[in-house]
């Protein structure tokens, strides 16, 4: 059976990582068939608009999505996009790999992120001159899907399970996002632990091997996830996957890098292994673990790109991540 | 002319700490009244009310009051006595210190939180079954407020000013905030960088040393200050303060600390180190800089606390700092 996945490089670093990742996809004995299509602050310089009509069309036919990134109109383009995908649960896995510079070595966290409310639902209005406001929304619905699958998924990889809230102040939706996390895992007899964001952010930091999996409402993922890449050695190595009931988005967590675009040599680990992520959420687990180890591989004794202190190029590391394949 | 201070220790090692602040504010040549009150979980357990109303008038009517920490209660007491102060200002400095032991001993920031509305706004209502909304509150004066406070702040510090927002999403309100914050930078010729907050949290922890002074939205603020705490060794060690038009209060960043609560071990510097934050606000700047040298002496090679590594009593400690005050 061919899958059919859509292609979005997106704008800046985007357009190196998203090939170098396709290279690693076409490398293996799957069938699929890529459809490229544009999103970003290129495609509305020259159309006037950030996400074209066509560009979600592709991706909501598509059966999954891999993603680069986009410049200033990322939340105009990423936003609709996860949506355009039922994504629901945003899943980003930090580890530090052995080889690779970490601040925190033991870390191996996978954050849940509820990927669809909270202050994302994006009710704003200016009520008075000066007088803004923005309705955060938290429902029970929503509460329990993020925890269903951060408790399936925990399953899976048998971890420890964290909540993260700030149910002390937000007591009203934070106190229905725990409701809902505590009583999913009372009818499924899991254990979890509950932490104050606040509190979590910096225990992550200063403990992060005691945390595994981490259920998040949407803007306490978007922070907490970005915080332990800093604990792992920085963007360059975080995939993440926008997981709906039947499509989902791939993509790197890091930006367009518009230092560093358009020279050949961003780093292309973190939507290389978004692909792994995707290969295994289409059912392909044997070569998403190829891709893993092929990665793996490299990150410990192969060519490196100047973020992690080489200065390999994009196609360097892609080459060696295809070679490592077995 | 006497200083009439408030002392609330509240719960915990609160009851620990605030006392060894006040045995060093004792020992300065300051003229303070100690004006003590309750307010916490304790309190609560015996009379209802986890914050009298007695409090509030002793905290009101002193010229600075001295907080410790409150358990189950703590949003219940804190957030009402900082409002009491008019506390629209959490000034919260993370430094490391030489000597202790740190994740990133370049550490030297200082945020400068606006106190007062935000998600703090706490409009909270279930509008059906399940689902539940918080209005986030933002205004151009609570903004330009802060904004002022945080370049003053600054301009004794000269520091670089960074401002935390997350108005790729939050449009209208953290818009606002940065409008309001751009505006007054203008208005003064004054310099400073604006952050997504996600991306800022893993640039403070890769390499804090570039930042000096971050003026943030008031839950940006806490987490990130947090974070901070995980950068130069845990919470033992942060003071802040919450500074109004005339009035204020001081406060450790840490907790009740409920496990070695009662056992005489808790490290008082953080409070120590709000008492002279607190001397400060009173113009009694000589002073509080004895204090502050007489921590560093003591951090530097002095008994520590457990929290440090060592196994020194909180009144080991206070006793080093008094006998430091030189
Ligand atoms: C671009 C922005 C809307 C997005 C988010 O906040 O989700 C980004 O920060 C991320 O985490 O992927
Ligand atoms: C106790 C809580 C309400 C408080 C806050 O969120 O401000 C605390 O986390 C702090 O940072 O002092």
């Amino acid at each position: 059976m061919t899958d059919r996945i859509a292609v979005v490089p997106g704008d800046g670093i985007g357009r190196e990582v998203v090939p170098a990742a396709v290279e690693v996809l076409s490398a293996l004995p799957v069938d699929i068939e890529f459809v490229e299509a544009e999103a970003g602050d290129r495609v509305r310089d020259e159309t006037g608009e950030a996400l074209p009509e066509g560009t979600v069309e592709v991706v909501s036919g598509a059966d999954a999505t891999l993603f680069g990134a986009a410049g200033e109109t990322a939340a105009d383009v990423i936003l609709p996009l996860r949506a355009a995908v039922g994504g629901y649960a945003n899943v980003r896995p930090a580890r530090a790999y052995p080889g690779v510079d970490a601040l925190k070595p033991e870390t191996d966290l996978v954050f849940v992120r509820e990927n669809t409310e909270g202050v994302y639902a994006g009710i704003e209005s200016e009520i008075a001159p000066g007088v803004t406001t923005l309705t955060r929304v938290v429902t029970e619905e929503a509460s329990r899907r993020i925890a269903e699958f951060g408790f399936d998924y925990t399953e899976a990889r048998g971890d420890d399970v964290t909540v993260a809230h700030k149910a002390n102040v937000m007591r009203t939706t934070d106190g229905q996002f725990l409701d809902a996390v505590r009583a999913v895992a009372d009818e499924r007899g899991a254990a979890h632990e509950e932490a104050l964001m606040d509190a979590l952010a910096m225990h992550l930091v200063l403990r992060p091997e005691e945390y595994g999996v981490v259920i998040c409402p949407n803007l306490a993922g978007d922070v907490l996830s970005d915080l332990a890449a800093g604990l792992v050695g920085g963007l360059g190595l975080l995939p993440s996957a926008n997981v709906g009931d039947d499509n989902a988005l791939f993509e790197p967590v890091h930006g367009t890098a518009p230092d560093i675009a358009g020279e050949g040599i961003a780093n292309p680990v973190a939507t290389i292994l978004s692909a792994a992520m995707l290969l295994e959420h289409l059912g392909h687990d044997e070569e998403g673990a190829r891709v893993r180890s092929a990665v793996e591989a490299v990150l410990e004794d192969g060519p490196r790109t100047p973020d992690l202190g080489g200065s390999a190029t994009t196609e360097d590391v892609t080459d060696a991540i295809v070679g490592r394949l077995g």
